[in-house]
């Protein structure tokens, strides 16, 4: 099998979004179990898959800059986590308006084990300068790139795929930001970010940077394009925030929306989470019902990954609109309406399915 | 046949919403064609099925008393129409918050022809009083009903399914209201309000009584339950309005929502329909092309049924969200957001659909 083969392979179990760059949801299978198996991981990238050699540099306002390779990492002492990614994107195709981007149902949310190095320790080798602030992650990714689609004239011809971090939480052992080499117990794909790539968790996903080509210590904040151009919320009413932390979220996952199941008592379940906190609360309710009902929440198995929640339902014919409402540690609840903004980010609202029953 | 399996064999080929009161929307082949077959015309109903003895009263502020039979609307001129009814409720899913009442998607429309006697003309036998101000269609159907299923102690032992229209509206020669005995060339089925029913034009089918049973000419406006209840727009903020003529509104029946369609060029197109004005312009959208393209309007066969549009689209590989806008002579357009209000009505929104192009 050849490299594209096996590309072609990999992809063979998502829902395709883009051809060019590459974009796949999960499919409702990702859902199911604590961990999605790597084949139904949801696959986000801004250009085509880029070459790698191999190695990833440490520059900028650091005392020791480093070349490294996977086997560096590897000599490194070993870290491993379940971690919820979600694109900050998912659940865009339920804001109204509909907001420009690529078209996210609501499975552009995945959980996989992920090993690698400490980003700390990388970072506590290369000496951070005293006067640091960020922390810059480049991709290998790169290519031309309109900064936005609907107006001419905003074509780059190179653009490379790049964010920042506050040097504080990137040099934060206990962050637990992971130079991941591992997804699953398996080498990274090439569209998970073959060799390496960071991640972060609790963060929505745009920050764990694939393909890592250098990490460099900045002395002044990055304003580049995906820190301050996209993944932005520009709220209509207030003023506009950087993408930052995954907001709480529900999700269910069965009964599967638009389903035809038999009368009588059903098990509905799904999973939650949250960026600010373990999730402390999951409610259920039906249209008409005029009440949220307490559904069983799991307590986290790891901190960094979303957790099952369940509530038996004692289902009557006809068809019902089942809702569920997440609330994170944190006191954040999800919102009944999606939460507009420009590009379509963060939408957190209440998933509202239907179902037949017969 | 016994008259249950008669009612059950009707109902075979619709989606189910509620088995009692009997509600159900249409399939998509509802949509199809320039008339909707019978067995596909989706049904809203109040209350259980009534028994009928045959006959109507024309009572109140009349000179002369009527009691009418199926042979008595049959011996006066008939008329037929293709109509297009929707029930008010008709997309109450998409709005968020969700508001309470049947869960319609967005199949609970239908277009049939309609054969019957012309209102006016049963009213002119009648001679309404010349302080006359509404006309009251009360329908065979009645129940216990709950006014606000969220509230205890809402709810009425016997409540009839009533509903007025002014006068001046019901005895115009020119609005053309039909008492119908006939749909698509046959008599009317218990579902669709055998023996004779109102068939209002260009208004939200809950105007057009089912199971006539008496006309009542009023000297003062009608305020039951089905006129300042129910079907008013609650809206959160401006005055509230009763429910009256059908918004404009076009749906995209082909390619099917999140269907899956090979890439090159494709039909696109659907109906489009207004209580106030035939429809005009038609436009359609993808995410992220920034504008709207004309698409093909048919010119109205009809005063008061759906018109055809369609548009040719060169589908490339990769998900697209599909958007359609219909403008109507009287210049109303459809708006991005549905416009939200407490008991969901009129949902006359842009409709979005993704559809994954291989």
């Amino acid at each position: 099998m050849d490299a594209t083969e096996e590309v072609m392979e990999a992809r063979a179990g998502l829902q395709l979004i883009n051809p060019a760059p590459y974009n796949a949801e999960a499919p409702a299978a990702a859902l199911v179990g604590e961990i999605t198996p790597t084949e139904f991981h949801y696959v986000r990238s801004n250009f085509a898959l880029p070459d790698h050699d191999g190695t990833f540099e440490i520059g900028g306002a650091v005392d020791r800059p480093l070349t490294l390779t996977l086997d560096d990492l590897r000599a490194l002492p070993a870290h491993e986590y379940a971690v919820t990614l979600e694109c900050a994107g998912n659940g865009r195709l339920q804001m109204r308006p509909l907001p420009t981007g690529e078209p996210w149902g609501d499975y552009a949310v995945s959980t996989a084990r992920w090993k690698g190095a400490l980003l700390s320790d990388v970072l506590a080798q290369a000496g951070p300068a005293a006067n640091g602030v960020e922390v810059l992650f480049t991709g290998a990714d790169h290519g031309s790139y309109h900064l936005n689609p609907v107006l001419a004239d905003t074509n780059r011809d190179d653009l490379w795929f790049e964010r920042s971090l506050p040097l504080s939480l990137a040099s934060d052992p206990s962050a637990e930001i992971l130079i991941a080499y591992e997804m699953n117990g398996q080498p990274l794909g090439p569209d998970h970010g073959a060799p390496f790539r960071i991640v972060v968790p609790h963060w929505y996903a745009v920050t764990s940077v694939k393909w890592l080509k250098r990490i460099d210590v900045l002395t002044e904040p990055f304003s580049g394009e995906f820190q301050t151009g996209h993944y932005i919320y520009e709220w209509a009413d207030r003023p506009h925030e950087p993408v930052a932390l995954m907001r709480v979220r529900a999700r269910l996952t069965e009964p599967e929306p638009e389903s035809v199941i038999p009368a009588g008592t059903t098990t509905v379940r799904g999973k939650a989470w949250s960026g600010t906190g373990p999730i402390t609360r999951v409610e259920f309710s039906l249209t008409g019902a005029g009440q949220w009902f307490e559904a069983t929440v799991a307590e986290p198995t790891g901190p960094y990954h979303w957790q099952e929640w369940s509530f038996e339902w004692d289902a009557p014919i006809g068809r019902h609109t089942l809702m569920v409402r997440a609330t994170d540690a944190a006191g954040n609840v999800q919102p009944e309406v999606p939460e507009w903004n420009r590009l379509g980010y963060g939408n957190n609202a209440v998933e509202v399915i239907y179902v037949d029953v017969v």
